[in-house]
């Protein structure tokens, strides 16, 4: 990577782009996974399942809406989108959130990434503050920097967000003046770790985020993929739909390549949303599309994916159970697509990497998702020795089949990591 | 308008948010066209005839696409856009700009639209200057507005820009150590007035913008839909590629809906606008499909896109010469969608709004499109009377027989607003 902060253009650049890591782009930006000896059996991208995209269906769909809507399909759709889809959702989350929604409640957009833009650009100033997880989605992370250099980091642990920490930062911000604008979590089947946060959690940090007038983010791309018993309620559901804007997504339960997401908020923040969006809306002919797809036989498409992410992650628990209970631990998630692996403390990364192209397994490590590096540079950062002992497997789009296959290469990967003399030297 | 400046949330926005002018926002924004007694014949909006959406081709390709190439369609896609699409634009553009383009010069966006927001972000700080037309596309106007206050309005006529007033406006800026970071401009077939800028102002505008470095937004939104010999050639034409991002869309000559649109640039401008979005890329089946309709037929489709406005233009400039000759003129366009008409002084625009809602026809007032009111405060403006005496007339959208009957409508209402006591006030 050649920072183009050498090139004339960097001093052309605006604030924002520098912050988002403009400078660094170009050729090798991106993960720069090694290649080994074998065609890796992949764990890295967090992707639906090809085998559960409903190609066909959106197919006939959108043959539906051009012959019967093709005008209103084709033209220009307004920036908060048709409000057939936004009938929809306000009729199922008014449900599932015990909250009385109306098409005004939300605003559709770009996937929950083109949420979370339209959030920052309609909320957040460069001297705000946002907190993020310690651990989080590089995109939205690399998102936020991009609007705002000061980002605070939070632990979080099996139970998600660390309320504690939340508490005592929102505590020494007051002493010093200041507060936090907005708290970006993912509080259900966390990317990158598959901590779901406790409905105890989700009240205090409710409490703590409205007596600090803190505005909440939350992604929701997940939560409708759950493999046992329901998530808690959303932050939006028990704040009663005050100071949340829940971020939704189509890409996870109908697919990514529609780019169709929405904002969830009270009636004045989804004008204010809409005002600010300046890209006259997302496709109306996809959001038609959509609407007619889900139309017919949704709750049957969405068990149908529970069912088959749900054994895919157990494929996945049992193997590592079988083949790396001696080198790593895990936690079990109730939902989503990623298993979260810790090290234990004689196998380091650089020992790891070092290991993994020859045996044909790729997953991303953990560093990767470290919201502070990102928030430190906003440079991309390559795949390699580094300095965390965490691991993200996605089972989501790998062939079911080849998942155990996959973890005992794993296993062999991590026992033999485990005997190379980089293991030797202490965990930095 | 209940302007939301009055509520708790106004206090919330970010600075962006509040140039966007998100706190004006709400119920009643946009354009309130009056309503008379019969259903009008609408010169309103600037969009595609319903009858030139090529919806059952857009069908076919989109069955195509997610037959043979599903699981890329539907998966995420990355910021710049699949390269298949990217190559078609390179080739294309390569022979019209006597450039030499390749896939690395384009990267894909949410219309032009979402290529202006791109650019502005990627190079506008709010305390950067910008310079635009006078009268200009609000949407495009708001969203420059929304990066920064500081807008600079430059007087066009039939040739386009006054590039004397440019001149003097880069001198005078740079006596007081300041530059222009951007120019916006629409230098074909402009919305709202339909001028095309000469030749020779083109090549004076790039010298211009090249000694005081100036970034050139040049959009293109109508460039392909000529009436009789082509336009002359682009600013990234005939600056050969440098200093200049050529905004383009595929909204007037495919469809609105889409929403797809590019920027297109030096590859290291690029780099930067990619590196800047954060919304994960504009949707990989529309790209695709749009890709597979484009790979066949496409000139005999636009060669009949450009005879039918053609047609369209010149059923209304007939009318116009039969019925409007006494209290207006107009301009010939060379292509596009609109006629600009200029009233005559005996003519205000308080009469003019008086008598115009019985006739049954509507238009959109010229102060609509007035940059220095929309740089003024950033508010959605209602039609009626007002401060100008220009209408855009489009002929776009209208159904082609009744633009006849709409012109004597719309001669008569100038004919009568001419004999009101109106009409006797001098011209504010």
């Amino acid at each position: 990577v050649t920072p183009a902060a050498e090139s004339p253009l960097a001093a052309q650049l605006s604030e924002r782009a520098q912050r988002a890591g403009a400078a660094y782009a170009g050729p090798g930006a991106g993960h720069d996974v090694p290649q080994g000896d074998r065609p890796p059996i992949a764990f890295t991208g967090g992707l639906p399942d090809p085998g559960l995209l409903p190609a066909e269906r959106l197919a006939e769909a959108t043959a539906d809406v051009l012959r019967t809507d093709g005008n209103d399909a084709l033209q220009y759709g307004g920036a908060q989108g048709w409000a057939g889809l936004r009938e929809w959702l306000a009729e199922r989350w008014s449900a599932k959130d015990a909250v009385a929604l109306t098409p005004s409640h939300f605003t559709l957009t770009n996937g929950s990434a083109g949420a979370l833009a339209n959030v920052c650009e309609t909320f957040v100033d460069p001297t705000d503050i946002v907190g993020v997880e310690a651990f989080s989605f590089p995109g939205s992370v690399r998102a936020i920097r991009s609007f705002t250099p000061r980002i605070e980091c939070l632990p979080l642990d099996d139970d998600g967000l660390d309320v504690d920490a939340l508490e005592a930062l929102l505590r020494d911000l007051e002493r010093r003046g200041e507060r936090m604008r907005l708290l970006y979590t993912i509080a259900t089947f966390h990317n990158p770790t598959g901590s779901t946060l406790s409905v105890a959690r989700r009240q205090r940090l409710i409490d703590l985020c409205t007596r600090h007038d803190v505005l909440i983010a939350e992604d929701d791309a997940y939560g409708e993929l759950f493999f046992g018993d329901e998530p808690p309620p959303s932050l939006y559901s028990l704040a009663g739909g005050k100071g949340v804007v829940k971020l939704g997504s189509f890409s996870k339960i109908v697919a990514p390549g529609l780019r169709v997401g929405w904002s969830q908020a009270e009636p004045a923040v989804v004008d204010a949303l809409v005002a600010t969006r300046s890209d006259l809306g997302t496709s109306p002919l996809l959001i038609r599309v959509l609407s007619r797809f889900l139309a017919e036989g949704f709750e049957e498409h969405l068990a149908g994916l529970r069912h088959a992410y749900a054994g895919k992650c157990r494929s996945m628990l049992d193997a590592l159970g079988e083949h790396c209970a001696g080198t790593a631990t895990w936690n079990q998630p109730g939902g989503g697509f990623f298993v979260w692996v810790t090290l234990r403390e004689h196998v380091t990364p650089d020992a790891l990497a070092d290991a993994c192209p020859a045996e044909g397994v790729s997953f991303v490590g953990g560093h990767v998702f470290s919201s502070e590096r990102i928030a430190g540079d906003g440079r991309r950062m390559a795949w390699g020795p580094g300095d965390s002992r965490f691991l993200r497997l996605a089972f989501s789009y790998v062939a079911g089949d080849t998942i155990p296959e996959g973890i005992l290469r794993l296993g062999a990967v991590l026992s033999r990591a485990a005997q190379m003399p980089q293991s030797m030297a202490p965990l930095s």
